[in-house]
């Protein structure tokens, strides 16, 4: 049984193998250039962990764990150019170093790839099960993108909306992923079924984490700009639990605040951090996660695999929803 | 077995039958949009034909027919963004009628409806057959469009690497879905590549004709403005033909004419049209479309049907091929 370091380094070499070569050149130079920019490489990671929950021989699963980290930086390429991001993972992102076309283009290319590695997979009669699964799962990903789209123009968005967009635009791709690994292992249908929720629910709570980091992140560790979510008007978990808890009076100022220009950042994030913390809304958050997190845990813990196997995943799954705040 | 017109009829039902109504609404209308926006459903129809050389129930092939026109139209959607162009079959373009972002999500879910219509296939052991050839299929589709920009920006492109790039961008998909109709159809492997060598062959000729059109065409029948090809200086095979066939000083004067920017679109059409009357081009591409028409016919002479369940192809392939000039 491999640790983290070495799933990870083991990952880490596949992908160098898989280095694309062939022609055309403008085609498949910008799909090396984001597959090898780095990142934790969370997904393929948590696949090949899902895998040994059941089974040595970890290997085996190396193609699908590429095309779980294939299909993730296809949408990664397509999503900031929806998005205009200039940056990521604090290089220029594909249509900027590229050009829009070309991020177009190769992230199409990404996601036939992708199910090209699927199909790579050693045993035959798994393939047919992962294909289903993936369209299952990239189907999920695409509404889950969509919904997120929508909601920037929506008046009001409900919780249980909320937690559906960061179920599909998140949470699928991870549980869909793991799932994948567990499928490869012969885990059978239960197994599976236990290792998707557990991802499932962690993906959940990782989204989480991330609206409270946005806020309430220490600047210094936190990757992006605290406040972002706040400046941009997000409704994120933290604005829409707020708007259900005040009294009127707050939440019109609140849902004025969102709806009012401003140039001062600063006193615009100060402002509703200031109505976050009368309502508690941090605490809020935590609950949530946290109530994710145990549902997560339970999931994990009734599968049929030793704790051995388990505890990686409990550190991983750790590591990522208790980030630094 | 069914006739042309039934066929298509049998696949517009289906198309019917197969609106999306699921939410995001956003994500889903836009493929509605384009899939019922009208054509020929020539890539559909000819998979169709290509199962009912073999088998009846041609139902059977119905999921397979519907993935190669959701792939075909996907990519419709998104070369539209990369050539900003604003309309297709005389309605807007996907990304006019709602946003770019649109267009891009939107041709994304087509990409992995495309999958899971083929995964609907109701022999299952088919199936993973019908992914890898979808695979390969989309990759060159890909990669023909990547060879097509990379050719814009080219000083030199040699006939070969012509050829090599509409195969990849118009033959490939006929082929692999003319193909995929020969699978499901239980055609054995000879047949099913003698299905693929008759459909490639068609498909290059079917370019081939569509440049003489562009140039040569019937106003009046001619979908297009005739001469787009020339005042875009794009490097059609009547161009590359004739580069190949002129002395040095009239390759000189037809390079300078493609390099300098005109006003006189007219007069334009007119010079390049009589540089390659002097060659010849004409009958020069009439006779190599012609030698890909009888590559075509000769596979489809040698595989095992009838000459009843042929007849429908020929005619299609030679209206497809013989479009009036």
């Amino acid at each position: 049984m491999l640790n983290t370091e070495n799933l990870r380094d083991l990952f880490l070499s596949y992908l160098k193998e898989n280095h694309i070569k062939r022609p055309p050149e403008k085609l498949y130079q910008p799909v090396n250039y984001i597959m090898e920019l780095g990142g934790k490489r969370m997904r393929p990671v948590m696949l090949l962990m899902a895998y040994q929950l059941f089974a040595n021989e970890v290997e085996k699963a190396l193609p699908a764990a590429y095309a779980i980290e294939m299909f993730h930086n296809f949408s990664l390429v397509h999503d900031d150019i929806m998005d205009e991001a200039p940056l990521r993972r604090g290089k220029p992102t594909v249509h900027k170093a590229f050009d829009m076309n070309t991020g177009i283009l190769s992230g199409d290319v990404m996601l036939i790839l992708a199910y090209d590695y699927l199909m790579k997979t050693e045993v035959a009669e798994k393939r047919l099960e992962l294909v289903q699964l993936f369209n299952a799962m990239s189907i999920k990903v695409c509404e889950g993108q969509q919904m997120d789209m929508d909601f920037e123009t929506r008046s009001e968005v409900s919780i249980e909306e909320y937690i559906r967009m960061i179920s599909y635009k998140t949470a699928a791709l991870l549980a869909g992923g793991m799932k994948m690994g567990a499928i490869i292992a012969d885990a059978g249908v239960d197994n599976a079924q236990l290792v998707y929720e557990f991802a499932w629910n962690i993906g959940i709570a990782f989204q989480l984490q991330d609206d409270i980091l946005d806020t309430y992140g220490d600047p210094e560790k936190f990757g992006k700009k605290v406040g972002g979510d706040i400046v941009q008007n997000k409704k994120t978990y933290l604005v829409l639990r707020a708007l259900e808890l005040a009294d009127s009076v707050t939440r019109t100022h609140l849902t004025e605040i969102m709806n009012t220009p401003t140039k001062d950042e600063l006193a615009k994030i100060k402002t509703v951090k200031g109505l976050f913390n009368k309502l508690n809304i941090r605490r809020e958050a935590e609950y949530l996660k946290n109530k994710y997190q145990s549902s997560a845990f339970q999931a994990l813990e009734r599968l049929d695999s030793s704790e051995e196997r388990k505890a990686p995943l409990i550190e991983m799954a750790s590591q990522l929803i208790g980030r630094d705040v």
